[in-house]
């Protein structure tokens, strides 16, 4: 009977993005949202199970699933997960402020890269274009319009053995007589080989009319979890003309790749992934289009790096293995792939290039970034990191390279944490606390009132309260202060950041013994992948030249306090460096030089992988690693020094610590 | 109006094929009887100009444009032009005898080749299979599905250096799991460089589960004007396992190349002729698997040869400029295409590779017969004939290849002759003279009553009345004659063939000056194009070692009458060969062997192509040529010496010569 009756049309209307969807009755208000454009927060992927993608229903009604999740005066007042929900009459829905991803903070700056950029690349771009003119056929002189064109090419650019795509044979014909035998070829380096540059054969993707070698460019882009940032280049000039950036819209289906793994197994579930990365990709192509003002025919490629899941998913290759033991993903090298049949609107010339990736949990993004980051350029003994839900670590220099994933869980970007967010306005970010009062001094994303904490904010939080004596090294609070910020809450004691009427939320934000918890067992598989790569090749965590930051989430720690919490070795400010995307500064680097295009599947073969899960030694150092900053203080001796002088200070003013 | 209202559906039907079509009021009767499935010869592409496609309306009415190709008689008794004629109400259409072509005759074998063919080549086929049994993944040995396969491709089969098409990363992972981390690869060599054969890299372009090595099949395919012919291959024996043939559904747009590129200029008739001649290719290919019993999915490869037009039909490349002055074509080396986008029913992963080809009208089919036949392995001057519409020469030995094309005009397939058909059925093929009476002796394909005349027996014919001194060397008859069989007619005077009551069709067939003209203009172009390409590099046509005649047509005629006529030079009978389907030869041995896929390209690359029209020693040849064998009579002293043993009888019978 279902299937024969037109299910009832229904209309949502969602707040504050005014924007409004037609849908069937009985379907999910969470794909709903999704469909009608607006940025929810889903960050288990709508298994019910996190909490972040609650709403307000304010007119109509829904159908919902209650969890454990929304309390009863939450209930009350109309909040309902809308993962858990289904429509059942017309709807106006408003998205309060905690669910909603704003796209305006992704573009706020981190620090700049300086220091810390791979050098002695020459300019040579694996996608050309060459300017040919042709003398036309005669009676005596009638060779075939594409041998024609080859041999223009071979006289004027001695270019030879060039493989052809088909399609270009289609219009050769018309496009060489509507333009008096002058036509511009793009070729486009494929099929690279380390070691053996000279068999490079480049490839003939596609030809105009006349001379367009003004129009040359391509595009950068970095496949992100969260994010989805992308840069449009200027290939005669070597620069970026347009850089764009959104939330990943996979982001509503899980916060992170486990959870879009197991998506997967739904009937369909690969296909929407996969179709919703594009549509997130497309978007920002948009942007960089609008803001450049260069026609979408003029892009003759696109590169890309991505963790290994988010290219899988980009290309529709099951993901399903990179979840499983142990850990196989589909390919290393990605064979060049046609980015129009994966949906991505450029020209039908236009092929993909992934970065060759090491591992399911070492993708094509670190290998960007330590080549783009020139790690292996140098002989320094340098520690690259990604810090972040999947946080991967790499050791090496120029003669050698190991590398490992950490699965610090979801802390770094808020998930876990009772009023964790992901760093966007209003997210508290800086914190300081005055010795004598305990009263906080909070900072907070875009200047505007506190709704919660960001990753970065948590890090500072927790040192700062480390620094004060407020918690002891093992993240408890100490009750004993005369403060009321301290109190006990539902999980643990608690303390109390902003008092409810100083917040957009209108709820008491506070940062809890569960919370610090989450931070600490994060930061501790963070530091004990670092230290059981640093054994494995025969160093320790102290002996680094240089120390490499990159990822969005990392351009905005605090050194210091990462180095107090025990995120970081304990070694000298000034062997720090930020980087910011280094997967996109990688993908770049590649889209302006074939030699850095060589130098990526090097390092991909050069490095080696380790499991830290099949590593005894990392269970030993991720437990000892459970304190703050470590178990064994000695690792850390600028730390013991603070907490030595803070101790003294507060003796002297009579505070217990 | 006309929009917006639904076309009033309409039903034909056509006898003897009993097959209905339901089509909208006012459509093309032509395009109902191929829509139908009927094969209705249409030899000038449905313009009207021709009068090949008369049906006969048994019931029912049509609209129609009459044209002088239609008697009144005709008229009368419901002859219609088919391609003149729209369907006004429903329908029941016979279609005569003379309009109709029959698959069966087309599989009636031709002379055996015999002692022309390529040798020295070994069995190396471009398409390989190679079982692997790969270790399955641990948690110390992780690396990528695709890595895995490319190792143990490399380690049992010294495999390095692969292509790998994007698509089978996609299923990889799966197959792999699915059996026990056994499978078998195809690879197919694509980009073979002559002179260079070592950088020579296979693709990966399917991947199987367990081992499939057993399955190796490829297709070779012969793309002719009239006829496509295929033949099954295992890869594995090295021999054909199934062959079919059948028309080329084209042939109801045009007989010639010049009517279907002319068909082009339509709105949507690249398409239509693109889709017409896939459709016989997989009716052909059907034909196949039903003989053998083979799974489509077994087949891994489709080589293809043919004439330019044909290719670039097949390919979807516009024709027109092979049409135009100065005649180039789009490619010379076709890159390789998946079959599939081509609408070939063959499993995702086949390419379809083309014979490289030389110009315009010297297609990949003459490479594909030059290679085959072996011509450029030997040092003996060869002549190599492909005679039809557009006949084709080449000479050439192992050092040098000249080739050009004569446009011999359709009358060697029957075409602008009264009586002319295809070689089906009924045509009449043999024909011997009573020298006392005058009376024929004829033999038609099939042994049937005659209905016409096929292009071998046309040769016999001619022939066989200027031995008998029934027509004299301009091609006129002798009109002093004591006999009733030759007699004025409307072109001209004719000699008859067959009296009404003995043929299928109930007219005289007969044979008139203006069909012995048209007989004579096609075998001058052929000979012709020998005098002057033979002259081209300092030879004669007296000085051939070797005569190879290719060509389904080639393979029925008599060498002896051909010479009589002046088609081919006067040399002894055992220098001629004939070599059937010289084409589809070339394609099979390139399937079989990569070898011989780099001696295409080398034959192509030194073959120098003349431009007859541009040559004007051509048309002084022609203009000479046009006489009974030809105007310098010692070009063919054995022919001088028949006909003066012929005048001395005659003289002896009182005849007159």
């Amino acid at each position: 009977m279902k299937k024969d009756l037109p299910a009832k049309k229904l209309k949502v209307h969602f707040e504050p993005d005014n924007v409004d969807i037609i849908v069937d009755e009985g379907d999910n208000l969470l794909q709903a949202a999704i469909g009608a454009g607006t940025h929810i927060y889903a960050a288990c992927g709508g298994a019910g199970t996190c909490g972040t993608c609650k709403v307000v229903i304010e007119k109509g009604e829904v159908e919902t699933e209650r969890t454990a999740k929304v309390s009863d005066e939450e209930f009350r007042q109309g909040v309902r997960q809308a993962c858990q929900s289904r429509v059942i009459s017309d709807l106006a829905v408003s998205i309060p402020l905690e669910s909603r991803l704003e796209s305006g903070v992704l573009s706020r700056e981190g620090r700049e890269a300086v220091g810390a950029l791979a050098t002695g690349w020459r300019f040579n771009p694996p996608l050309g274009k060459y300017f040919v003119e042709l003398l036309p056929p005669t009676i005596e002189d009638n060779i075939s319009d594409l041998s024609r064109l080859l041999r223009g090419l071979k006289q004027r650019y001695k270019l030879s053995n060039m493989t052809v795509d088909f399609d270009i044979v289609r219009k050769l014909p018309q496009i060489l007589r509507s333009s008096d035998w002058k036509a511009t070829v793009t070729t486009l380096v494929t099929a690279v080989k380390p070691r053996a540059a000279e068999i490079r054969r480049p490839r003939v993707i596609n030809v105009e009319a006349g001379e367009t070698k003004a129009n040359h460019y391509s595009l950068a882009f970095d496949i992100g979890t969260t994010t989805v940032c992308g840069q449009l280049l200027d290939l005669n000039q070597g620069k970026v003309i347009a850089q764009g950036i959104d939330y990943n819209g996979q982001i509503s289906y899980g916060a992170d790749v486990i959870t879009r793994i197991d998506y997967c197994r739904r009937k369909g579930g690969l296909d929407k992934l996969q179709q919703t990365v594009v549509a997130t990709i497309n978007g920002v192509i948009d942007q960089l289009l609008d803001q450049s003002q260069i026609d979408r025919e003029h892009i003759g490629h696109l590169g890309v790096a991505g963790n290994t899941t988010m290219i899988q998913l980009l290309l529709g290759l099951d993901p399903k293995y990179i979840r499983l033991t142990p850990y196989t993903p589909a390919a290393n090298l990605i064979p060049p792939v046609k980015a129009g049949s994966l949906g991505i609107k450029v020209g039908e010339h236009v092929y993909l290039s992934a970065y060759p990736l090491v591992a399911s949990y070492v993708g094509g993004d670190i290998i960007s970034g330590v080549v783009g980051s020139g790690v292996y350029q140098r002989k320094e003994k340098t520690l690259y990191m990604d810090i972040g839900t999947n946080g991967e670590i790499v050791i090496g220099n120029s003669d050698w390279m190991v590398t490992a994933a950490c699965s610090a869980g979801p802390a770094f970007e808020g998930g876990g944490i009772k009023h964790g967010m992901v760093a966007a306005s209003g997210a508290i970010e800086e914190f300081d606390i005055n010795p004598s009062n305990l009263e906080p001094v909070i900072g907070t994303i875009g200047g505007e009132k506190p709704r919660g904490i960001c990753g970065s904010g948590l890090i500072n939080i927790v040192a700062g309260l480390l620094e004060a004596g407020v918690i002891a090294r093992n993240g408890k609070f100490n009750t004993d202060l005369p403060t009321k910020r301290v109190r006990p809450g539902r999980d643990g004691n608690e303390y109390v950041l902003a008092w409810a009427p100083q917040t957009q939320i209108g709820k008491d934000i506070v940062i809890t013994e569960v919370d610090i918890d989450n931070l600490i067992r994060a930061k501790a598989a963070m530091y004990a992948g670092c230290q059981t790569l640093a054994k494995s090749v025969g160093i320790t965590c102290s002996d680094f030249d240089q120390v490499i930051i990159a990822g969005a989430f990392g351009s905005h720690i605090d050194i210091e306090k990462s180095i107090v919490i025990g995120l970081f070795p304990d070694i000298p400010k000034e062997r720090f460096t930020f980087i910011g995307n280094g997967s996109l500064l990688g993908v770049r680097l590649a889209s302006f030089s074939t030699d850095i295009i060589d130098d990526a599947r090097r390092v991909a073969q050069m490095m080696t992988n380790f499991e830290l899960s099949a590593t005894p030694a990392f269970m030993k150092n991720y437990i000892a690693a459970l304190f703050l900053p470590h178990t064994n203080i000695r690792e850390f001796p600028s730390v013991k020094e603070k907490l030595l002088k803070l101790r003294k200070g507060k003796l002297k003013r009579g505070v217990g610590v």
